[in-house]
């Protein structure tokens, strides 16, 4: 199972005889935000019917694009607030508290810009890595994410606190928010694994806080970055409405 | 539908009455690496019969914990000699080709260093953000992902090739492959969406070059970078069983 035997003959045809499937872009060229387009198209096709407002939607979509599997569409749960304030804490430059540097790495600075001109990379909040993190890590036995999380308290009290690794940090983000009265802008909760996931998310859901969540085991990196991205393009766009008169 | 409706009660109760969950993590501290070999155990326990061997498992076993997810485990596909060939290639420190910024963030240097020790920020190459990839991209109307990959093409020539993204860069290495001679020590490809992505993953699967793919739809970044540090894991072994001269 899971091994391809290759024949003699089989091993020397592709080289040979076949044209690379890339001759084709390289005939009818697309480009990036074209098959973007298209993807989102096959999205739009396969989707079941939902009850989704067009903005959830636009979040939605993106993270079935970033995965590439639209079987996550169920256990994506939003607060009803969780999209007015995620435009919000964009348009107003918020800082953006991150759990892990891949996250970090995901935004783009250019994106966040079109929400807000005035983000730049310092917006962008990862103590996950830094030694003293990694010490009160060592002294507790307890995971680095928590500390990480208590680091970031300042930009968590009104910034937006994204999660796409471990649950820990999710965790003691709730804990702040249940006793300390810490309030995040929107809480984008994709924290990923076996082990305290389900709690973790299932917790910040009870909570009355502003969220973006997967229910479930799943989540990662690229889907929280997804929908960062997916609420700078509803930012744009309700900037955009606001330049032609359309909203007060 | 997604939405989640608090009545006023529920809306006080979680901050007066109940205990934040992290509390008994408080009590019974468990560390990052605790927490992961739990997380393995139940993946152990929950994993349906296969026939990977020892090896794989520790690849299929971390992508899996990577996305929480064992529906993934049916589609993870291995060259005969993918194992040999990417413990032998981080051993020897081959410079690594990856796609995405949020692969080059995600390796850990400290884990390649157990491989190799000549592993340095160097080792890890990915051209997708430079200037002149984006001018060639504008100019051809084709994605960057394509020109990142000629642009390494001295590194992929016996490095490791890495995708999780885009899957454009992965037809442009499989044209390399078949075209122009080029031999990656092993290719991880786990691009992922809805345009050309299956189509990337077979004609990879149909060369004759050391693979380890996701097939179908499914990918990200996060994948990659867990098939790397697995491999990392059993580098090292091979290295501890050497020194007790367990291998010739």
């Amino acid at each position: 199972m899971k091994k391809r035997i290759l024949s003699g003959e089989n091993r020397e045809w592709p080289k040979k005889g076949r044209s690379p499937f890339i001759h084709r872009l390289y005939e009818s060229p697309q480009s990036g935000p074209e098959i973007e387009a298209e993807s989102f198209a096959i999205i739009d096709g396969e989707a079941p019917p939902h009850e989704h407002t067009p903005a959830q939607w636009e979040v939605v979509r993106r993270m079935i694009h970033t995965v590439g599997d639209l079987d996550i569409m169920e256990a994506i749960q939003f607060s009803p607030d969780a999209i007015a304030a995620g435009i919000q804490a964009l348009r107003a430059g918020r800082p953006i508290f991150t759990d892990s540097n891949m996250i970090r790495s995901g935004i783009s600075l250019k994106r966040l810009r079109t929400a807000c001109p005035e983000y730049g990379p310092t917006s962008l909040v990862c103590p996950i890595g830094e030694e003293e993190i990694a010490r009160q890590a060592e002294a507790s036995g307890l995971p680095r994410a928590l500390f990480a999380v208590r680091e970031a308290k300042s930009i968590l009290q009104g910034g937006l606190a994204v999660f796409g690794n471990a649950p820990v940090g999710l965790l003691e983000l709730n804990r702040l928010i249940m006793v300390e009265n810490i309030q995040p802008a929107l809480v984008i909760a994709m924290p990923v694994g076996f082990v305290h996931v389900i709690e973790s998310k299932e917790e910040l859901m009870s909570l009355d806080i502003p969220y973006i969540a997967l229910a479930g085991r799943r989540g990662g990196s690229p889907l929280a970055v997804s929908v960062i991205h997916a609420l700078c393009t509803l930012a744009e766009g309700q900037k955009e409405n606001d330049r032609k008169g359309l909203r007060p």
